[in-house]
C-alpha cells in the first residue's frame, strides 16, 4: 500500500489537459478521463476543424475530489493556471483583463451524457470594469451588458444555487416599468406572459441593462451573503467547484439509477473561450447532424439562429431555422458546414450530432458526439456505412445497433407529434409490451370478446390478468393492468402476441364492478377511448394516431448480416400457427416453448376441460383410497366405484385430444419443418377453474352436476403458494392419463402433417422436473403412448424422430443435472420459474421489494428481465456442464422471458447453449444479440492478445 | 455379456445350503443371501444347538425366478434333489415314504421380516397313504389324521389359494352333524361360536377328521381343479413356489412400501424337517426373549403350551402359559431353556427372540432373532451388557439404540392396555407430535384459553392452525388439525414445544361454526373428552389413561456416551426461557435457532405490532414518493407529509423494545452461557394482521383508526406466494428500523444480563438472505446499533463478542456462498426453505402429490422430514465448501426441521458442520444419531481397509 502511494507520488498525474487547434494532449479515445465532450473537443482540434481554444480538467479529479472530503489535489491549481496561460497565448487575451478580457464558458461532462448534471456557464471573466472595456472593444455596449447581465444569473443561478425565480423577478419589475413608462395600460397587473410579450428582452436599452445588472448584484448578494466576485480567477474556481457539486446533486443520482449508469469516475469540467453568436447579423448558432435522424438519410441536417447564443435555441423563444435555409441565405458557411460533416463522418464513422456557433462570419465547432437516432434511422446509417460509404464492416454495422431498440421497429407506434399532445391518465405503469394501441376501455374478458365481435375496438383494463381472461386478452387491442410486474400474467402473454400492454400501473384504482377506473381526479367509464403507449407505460385519455410498423429494407440486410454471424439458434414461444408464423417470419428457427395450455382456454374447450378436471379429482382421490386399502374386499369395493368416474375421465381426454392434435397440426405446418418443443400441462389445475360462486355455478349448471362438488373440487385445489404447487410434471405424475392423451394427440398430429410431405420435428419437453425420476416416468408414459400409436397404425417405426427432454426451472434439477441428461435427450432453461426458485423471488410479489432492491444496488438488474447471471447464471452453467458430462451431444436452448434479453442472450451465448426461444417480437432482437455476443467474445480476446 | 455369463456358468452358483446339528453351509451373517430365519438356523447348528435339520433355497434364487419370467435356475431341482437326500441320511426318514414318512415344514424368510408374505406349511409330505403309516407308526391315529387335515388346509389355502373359509365351512357341517348326534338342541341354527363351544376341534374322532380330510380333498379339488397331490416333490415344488410367489403380492409390496423396504433380493424358502408339539403332555410349543421386551430385565421371559403346534398359540384358541409355570411343572426343560438363552446371547450378543418346540421330551429350537423390545428396555439392555455382562462395548451400545424409538422416552404415553380398548374417532392423522394427550374438545384458540384459564383440559380442534392461534395452542394439552402436513404450522410448532399434536386427519370434517366436528358418522361437540395418540396419528373418543415420562439411569448413561463420542454439537430451536430450559435439561449446548416472531403474539403486544405494520406501510408508501420524486417542491411536501407517520411508527417501535428485550433477557438466563443464535423477524407481516372483517374492525376500532385504511393494508400486503415474498431480510431492508430494533433489544439484553454475573454469547442471524450484499445492509444495520449503544453507555467495547451471520435458505446463498462468507460469521442452513426452494415444493401444499410421488419411489423419503441429500444436500455441500474457502473458521449449523431426523443428522456428520438445532424434545434423538455418525464412519472406514 504504501509502495504503490509513493509511486503515484513519483510520477505526478497530469489533471488538465489542453486543446487548441491541432494542438490537444487528449484525444475521443480518452472518454473515461476528459468525459464525452472534453475527448471530442480535443479529437476536434487534432483533426484540425475551428476549435474555440480549452482545457479540460479530468474525470479523476472530480473522484479525489470526493474521496478526500471536497479538496482538489495538490498541485491542479498550479497545472490549471499553466492552461490559463496557454489558453491566453493562443488567444491572444488576458484572463482577468479590463480592456480585452479572455471570457471562457465552463461546462460538465462526463464520459456518459447526463442531463442531470450542472450544464453551462458562459461569458465566465466578465466583472464591473470588463463589462466597459468589452462595451468598448465591440463597440456594442448592448451586447456587453446583456452578456454581463447574463453571466450574472447564470453564476447566481447555476454555481451558486440562487434561485433562478429571484432574477426573473428582477426581470419582470425592470418590465413593468417600462411598460409603465410606455404608458401601457394595467401595467402593475399584466400577467407576466402579456408583459414579456409587449416588453420582449430585446427592448431593452443599455441604461435598462445596467440597471438590470445592479438589481441582479443585489439579489446575488442578498441571496449568497457576498458580492458578486470581480476577480475572474474566484468565479472560475467557484463555477468548476459547481460543476464538480453537481456529480452528485440528486438529480444527477437519479438520473444515473434510471439509465443504470454504473462504474464513471466523476464529471470533468471544460473550460473553453467563448465565441458569440449573438455579436449580429453575422453571428449565430446551430446544432447539426451528419445525417437525418429520424430517417438516416445521407444529408446535412439541423437547426440555426442567427444572432443569438446557444441557450436561445434551448429555451425555444426564438423559432430556429431549417439547416436547408442557410443554403440560401449564406451558402459559403453552409458549404463550410457540409466539408466539415464530411470529414467528421469520415473521422469518426459514425452519424454525429455537433454544435457550432458562427461569429462574425467564422465559423466555430463546440461540440462533436455520436447522434441519437430512431431505430430506423440507425439501421439505415449503419447498412449504408456498410455498402455505399464503405465507412465500417458489417461486423461494425451489428455492433451499432441498440438491440432493445429495433423492437420500436417491429410495432405499431403513436405519431410522435400527436402523441406529445396527448392527454395522460396515468403514467406508472411499466412498459409490458411495446408499440401503440387504441381502442374503448372495457373492464371484463368477456366485456372484451363481445364489444370486439360486434366490431368494436377495444383496450382490456383489468386489476391483473388470470389464463381465465386469455379470449378477452387477445380480443382486445391493448392490455392495461393495475397490478402485476414486467413478468405478470398480463405482460408476458401480451409480448408474446406482440400486443401491447402497460402492466402495473399503480396509481389507478380500477372499479371493476362500477365499469371504471381513477387516476387522481380523473374518471374513465366503460366505452372512453384510450391510448395505451407500451413502450413507454402511458396511458393516454382518448384515441392518438398510430403508425404502422414496416420491414424495410436496410433492416432485413442487417439481419442477414446477423445470421452470418451469430452461433446461438433463435427459436421462438410460440402457441400458435399465427404466432409462429409472425415468428418464422422474424427469423425464428423453431419453436422453443410451445405451452400448451393455452390451448385449453379456446371456445369450447374449456368447458371439456374442466369436466376433465373435475372427474380428475374423483379418479384420484379414489385411487388415492385404493393404494391405502389394505383389506382386499373394501379394495374391490372401491375399484367398482373408480368405474364409472373413470370412463368418464377417460372420455373427457378423448375429447380433448382431437382439439389439441389439431393445434399441433397447425403449428407444424406454420414451421415448415422447423423443430417444435412442446411443453406438456404446467399450471396447476386451479388455474382453470372459476372461483367465483357465480362462475361455479355457471359451470355446476353446465355439466349437470351439484354445485357444491365443483366449490369443494375447488376449495380441495387452492395452494398457498401456487407456484411450487401441484403443477408441472407433477400433475403428468399424478394423472398420468393426461400426459398419454398430449402425448397421442403430438405424435399423430406430427404424423398427419408428416403426411403430406411437411418434415416435423417434434420434441417433447416435461416441465417442473427436480428429480431425473419424474423424467423417467413420463418419458416412459410418452414411449407407451408412441408404442400404442405404432401398434395401430401398424407402423414399425415412426418416420420422423421425437426428442424427449426437459426444463430446467428447479434448483433441483440444474444441481442434480447430469443425473437428469441420463433421461432426458435436451434441457431448455426455464429461467422465469429458475430465478423466483434460486433467489426465492414470487414475481407476482416481488414487486412489493424489487424497487428498493434495485434502489439499494442489492441487484443491479431486474434478475426477472435480465438474467441474474452471477446467481441463477450459476446453475445454469453448472446445469450445462453437469448435462454435457452426461451426454455430449445435450441440445441447450433457454425459453425463459430472458430468450429476448441482450444481456442474458450475451451470456447464454458464453455459456455455449445451443439457442434461445423468446416471444415472436423479440426474435430479431436475439438474432441480433446473438451476432453482438459473437464480435464481442472476438474483441474482448483480441483485447486479451494485445495485452 | 457372454464372457459374463460364461463365467456365471462355469463358476456353478450355490442355490440350496444345508444344516443339521453341527453342521451347516450357512451362518448368521449370510442373511441376504438365506434370509434371517435360515441365517439363523445355519447358526443356531454351528453352536451345538438342538436344531431339526433341513435346508434353506437362497434368495438369489427369488430374485432369478422373477427376473426369468417365473421360471428356476437350470440345477436348482438336482440340487434341491440332494439336500432332500442329506435331510433323509440326518433324519433316518425317507420322503415320500408310506411307513416312516420325512415330513418337513416350508417357510418363507427375507433378510428383512415382512409379515406381509407367506408364512408357513406344515407337515407337508403327508398323503392319503403316508398318513396311515404315520398312524401306525405314532400308534396315534388321531394325530396323524388331525395333522394331514391341517396340512391339506394349511396347503390349499395358502400354496394354492383355495379360500381359508371353503374348509372352515366342512368343518362346521361336520360339527353341526356331531352336534345332531349328540341331540344337542338347534344344531342346525348354532351359531358358530356357540358351537365351537359345544363340539371343540378336541372333541372330533379319528373317524370324523378322516371324514374332514375326504371332505377337504373334495374341496381342494373343486376350488384347483385338479385332486390333492399325493407325491411330496409335487406339494414341495407346489410350496416353494407359492413362498417365492408370495414375494410379489399386494400385502408384501404394501409392507415394504410402508416400511420402506428396498434393495432386497427377494425371499429364502425354508425347508426343514418337522418336530411336534403335539404329540402328547410330554410335547409342547412356545416362545422366549432373553430378557423381558418390556423391561429389559435380565429374565428368561416367554409363553408355552403343552400338546399343542405353534399355530394354537397365534390363533389364541388356548391361552399361553407364562414360563415361569415350567419352573415348577418341568425344571429340567426350564434349564435347559436357560441355558440355551445364556448360550444365545453370549453368542449373539443381543437380547434373542426365539421359538421352541417340545417333541416327547426332547427340546428343538425352530427360530432365533433380535428381539423387539420398548425404548425403555433396548436403552437397559444396551447398558446393562455393557457395565454388567461386558457383553458389548459402549460403542456397541449406543449403536443399538434407534434414535426414533427414545423419542417415547421424553413423553406421556397412553396406557397400552387402555388405549387397546380405545373407541376410534379418525386413525387418518398424521403422528405430527408424539405423546398422548386427553382432554375436552374446543374448536377456537380464545376458547382454548378461556376455557384453560377455567381450570380446564382441552384439544385445540382447527381445520388448520396460524400464528394468530399461538396462545390457545400453548394452552392447549394437545393439537387436532383437519389439514396440513408433518411440518405445518401446527406440526412444527407443537414439536417444538413437545406438546402432542395429530395433524392433517383428513377425514375429519371440522364445522367451526357450529362448534363441532365429524368423521364417519360420528360427531365431537365442544366440550366432549377426546384423546390424541401424536406417536401414531390416532384420535379416541374419551379419556385414556396416560403414564408419564421417565428419564431413568440407563439413559442418561447411554446419552452420556453418546456424548463422549459424537462431534457435532447440538444445539435447540427454542423462543421462549421455559423452551429452553427444557432442551437445556435434554442436553442441548445453546439455542441454534430463536424465532423473533412468535415473541410478537403474546399479550398485548400484538396490538402494538399491529400498529406498527400498519403505519409503516404509510412511511414506506411515502418514502417510495419521495424517492420517485425529481421535483424538489413537491418532494418537499412529501417529507413534510411523512413527518407524523414516521415519529408514529418510530414510536411503535419504541413501544415494542423493552418486550423484547425482555424476551431476550429470559433466553440469555436460561442458557446460562451457551450460545443463542436469534433470528431477525421472518415472515411476511400480512401473517400478523386479521384476514376476516371482523377481525379488522376490531382492530381499526383498537386503534381509532378508518376500517378501510386497515381493510387496503391488508388487501396491499396480500401475496401469492407469500412463501417467496417480502418476507426474512427483505423486511429489514424495507423497514431497516424493525431491525435496528432488534438489534438494540438484543444487545441492551445482552448487556443486563451480563451484568448479572452470566455469561452471554448472542449470535444474531439474518434469515432468506439471496445475495451478500442484502446480508451486507443488514449486517451495517446491527453495528450502527451497537455503535449507538456503545455511545450511549460510554463503553469502548461490548463485554461480550456478537457473531453476525445468516441463514442459508435460498439456493442462490448456497451457490454464492463464498461471496456470502466474506460477510457472514456464520451459517445456518434452513433446510425446511432450502428444500422447499430446491425442490419447487411448498411444504403447504405439496401433500398433494408427496404421498405419489413416495410411491412411486421418486422420493426414497419424505424430502421435509429426511434431507433430500442427493439433492438438497448438494447444495449444503456446496455451500460448506464455498463458505470454507473464504472463511476457514466458519461456523456451521443446521435449523431446519432436518437437525432432529437422524438420517439427516448423519448426513449433517458426514458434511462436517459444526452443529446440528432441533426442536427440545429431539435433542437426544439428535445427540444419540450424532454418536452413531461417528461409530457407522468409523465402521465404513474399517470395512474398505479390510477391503
Amino acid at each position: 500500500m504504501a509502495k504503490k502511494q509513493k509511486s503515484k507520488k513519483s510520477k505526478k498525474k497530469k489533471y488538465v489537459y489542453f486543446f487548441s487547434k491541432g494542438q490537444s494532449d487528449g484525444n475521443s479515445k480518452m472518454k473515461n478521463l476528459l468525459g464525452g465532450k472534453g475527448a471530442n473537443l480535443a479529437e476536434m482540434c487534432r483533426i484540425g476543424l475551428p476549435v474555440p481554444p480549452g482545457f479540460t480538467i479530468t474525470t479523476e479529479v472530480c473522484k479525489l475530489y470526493y474521496d478526500s472530503n471536497k479538496k482538489y489535489p495538490s498541485g491542479l491549481k498550479e497545472e490549471a493556471e499553466l492552461n490559463i496561460k496557454k489558453l491566453e497565448k493562443a488567444t491572444g487575451k488576458k484572463f482577468g483583463d479590463n480592456k480585452d478580457p479572455l471570457l471562457v464558458s465552463v461546462r460538465s461532462g462526463a464520459a456518459v451524457s447526463m442531463p442531470g448534471m450542472m450544464d453551462t456557464i458562459l461569458n465566465l471573466g466578465l466583472t464591473d470594469e470588463a463589462v466597459r472595456g468589452l462595451a468598448d472593444l465591440t463597440k456594442n455596449p448592448r451586447f456587453a451588458w446583456d452578456s454581463y447581465r447574463r453571466f450574472i444569473q447564470m453564476f447566481g443561478d447555476v454555481a451558486m444555487g440562487v434561485e433562478h425565480h429571484a432574477f426573473e423577478h428582477e426581470l419582470e419589475e425592470v418590465k413593468r416599468r417600462i411598460a409603465k413608462d410606455k404608458n401601457i395600460p394595467n401595467a402593475e397587473s399584466l400577467v407576466q406572459e402579456a408583459l414579456n410579450k409587449l416588453v420582449p428582452d430585446t427592448a431593452l436599452t443599455v441604461e435598462d441593462l445596467k440597471e438590470l445588472v445592479s438589481r441582479y448584484e443585489e439579489v446575488y448578494k442578498k441571496h449568497t451573503g457576498s458580492p458578486f466576485p470581480q476577480k475572474p480567477r474566484e468565479q472560475l474556481w467557484h463555477a468548476i467547484d459547481a460543476v464538480f457539486g453537481s456529480w452528485n446533486n440528486d438529480r444527477a443520482i437519479a438520473y444515473r439509477e434510471i439509465h443504470n449508469i454504473k462504474g464513471l469516475l466523476g464529471t470533468a469540467v471544460n473550460v473553453q473561450t467563448m465565441v458569440f453568436g449573438n455579436m449580429g447579423q453575422d453571428s449565430g448558432t446551430g446544432v447539426g447532424f451528419t445525417r437525418d435522424p429520424s430517417t438516416g438519410d445521407d444529408d446535412l441536417y439541423g437547426e440555426f439562429l442567427m444572432n443569438a447564443q446557444g441557450e436561445d435555441v434551448v429555451a425555444g423563444i426564438r423559432t430556429p431555422l431549417h439547416i436547408d435555409e442557410m443554403k440560401k441565405s449564406d451558402k459559403k458557411m453552409y458549404d463550410q458546414l457540409a466539408t466539415i460533416r464530411k470529414k467528421l463522418e469520415k473521422h469518426y464513422k459514425e452519424m454525429q450530432d455537433f454544435e457550432f456557433t458562427i461569429e462574425k462570419g467564422k465559423l466555430y465547432m463546440l461540440q462533436t458526439r455520436n447522434g441519437k437516432r430512431t431505430a430506423h434511422a440507425a439501421v439505415k446509417i449503419a447498412v449504408d456505412m456498410v455498402t455505399k460509404e464503405k465507412l465500417i464492416s458489417k461486423e461494425e454495422a451489428v455492433l451499432r445497433i441498440q438491440p432493445e431498440q429495433i423492437d420500436q421497429l417491429l410495432h405499431p407506434m403513436f405519431d410522435a407529434e400527436e402523441e406529445k399532445k396527448g392527454d395522460i391518465f396515468s403514467r406508472a405503469g411499466l412498459p409490458a409490451s411495446p408499440g401503440a394501441a387504441v381502442g374503448q376501455a372495457v373492464f371484463s374478458a368477456k366485456d372484451a370478446e363481445q364489444w370486439k365481435e360486434s366490431g368494436k375496438e377495444v383496450i382490456l383494463c383489468r386489476l391483473e390478468t388470470s389464463p381465465e381472461d386469455i379470449r378477452g386478452m387477445h380480443a382486445a387491442n391493448g392490455i392495461l393492468t393495475a397490478r402485476g410486474g414486467m413478468t405478470s400474467h398480463a405482460a408476458v402473454v401480451a409480448r408474446g402476441w406482440g400486443k401491447c400492454c402497460v402492466a402495473g400501473a399503480g396509481d389507478i384504482t380500477m372499479e371493476l364492478a362500477k365499469k371504471q377506473m381513477r387516476c387522481g381526479n380523473q374518471t374513465i367509464n366503460e366505452g372512453d377511448w384510450i391510448s395505451l403507449n407500451g413502450s413507454k407505460g402511458i396511458v393516454y385519455l382518448g384515441k392518438i394516431k398510430t403508425i404502422p410498423p414496416k420491414m424495410t429494407g436496410p433492416f432485413g440486410i442487417i439481419m442477414k448480416w446477423a445470421d452470418d454471424i451469430r452461433k446461438l439458434g433463435v427459436r421462438t414461444n410460440a402457441d400458435t400457427p399465427k404466432d409462429t408464423a409472425v415468428a418464422i417470419e422474424f427469423g425464428a428457427e423453431g419453436i422453443g416453448l410451445c405451452r400448451t395450455e393455452h390451448m385449453f382456454f379456446e371456445g369450447e374447450r374449456i368447458l371439456s376441460f374442466r369436466k376433465m378436471i373435475l372427474v380428475a379429482q374423483k379418479v384420484k382421490n379414489l385411487r388415492d383410497a385404493i393404494a391405502a386399502e389394505t383389506d382386499s374386499k373394501k379394495r374391490k369395493a372401491l375399484e367398482e366405484e373408480l368405474k364409472a368416474p373413470l370412463t368418464q375421465y377417460l372420455k373427457a381426454l378423448e375429447e380433448l385430444l382431437p382439439l389439441q392434435r389439431k393445434d399441433f397440426e397447425g403449428i407444424f405446418e406454420a414451421l415448415k419443418g422447423y423443430p417444435c418443443t412442446i411443453r406438456f400441462l404446467d399450471p396447476p389445475l386451479h388455474e382453470f377453474l372459476p372461483h367465483d360462486e357465480k362462475g361455479q355455478k355457471e359451470l355446476a349448471d353446465a355439466m349437470g352436476i351439484d354445485f357444491d362438488y365443483v366449490k369443494n373440487t375447488v376449495d380441495s385445489l387452492h395452494e398457498f403458494n401456487p407456484m411450487l404447487g401441484h403443477r408441472g410434471c407433477r400433475l403428468g405424475i399424478t394423472y398420468p392419463e393426461i400426459s398419454e392423451m398430449q402425448a397421442r394427440a403430438i405424435i399423430e398430429a406430427a404424423l398427419n402433417v408428416k403426411a403430406k410431405g411437411i418434415k416435423v420435428c417434434p420434441e417433447i419437453m416435461i416441465p417442473l422436473v427436480g428429480n431425473v425420476k419424474e423424467l423417467q416416468l413420463q418419458k416412459e408414459a410418452v414411449l407407451d403412448a408412441i408404442e400404442k400409436i405404432k401398434k395401430e397404425r401398424k407402423l414399425k417405426k415412426l418416420p420422423f424422430e421425437v426428442k424427449i427432454g426437459t426444463m430446467i426451472e428447479v434448483p433441483r434439477a440444474a444441481i442434480t443435472a447430469d443425473e437428469v441428461a441420463r433421461t432426458a435427450e435436451f434441457f431448455s432453461f426455464g429461467t422465469n420459474d429458475l430465478t423466483q426458485m434460486s433467489c426465492g423471488f414470487s414475481r407476482d410479489d416481488a414487486g412489493k421489494f424489487l424497487a428498493d432492491y434495485l434502489n439499494l444496488g442489492i441487484y443491479d438488474h431486474d434478475p426477472f428481465q435480465s438474467l441474474d447471471a452471477n446467481g441463477v447464471g450459476k446453475l445454469v452453467r453448472m446445469a450445462t456442464e453437469l448435462g454435457k458430462k452426461t451426454r455430449k451431444d445435450l441440445k441447450l436452448g433457454i425459453c425463459g422471458e430472458h430468450g429476448g434479453d441482450p444481456q442474458s442472450v450475451r451470456f447464454c451465448h458464453e455459456v455455449g447453449l445451443t439457442y434461445v426461444s423468446c416471444s415472436p417480437f423479440r426474435v430479431p432482437i436475439a438474432r441480433l444479440s446473438a451476432a453482438q455476443a459473437v464480435l464481442e467474445e472476438k474483441g474482448a480476446k483480441k483485447g486479451k492478445k494485445k495485452k
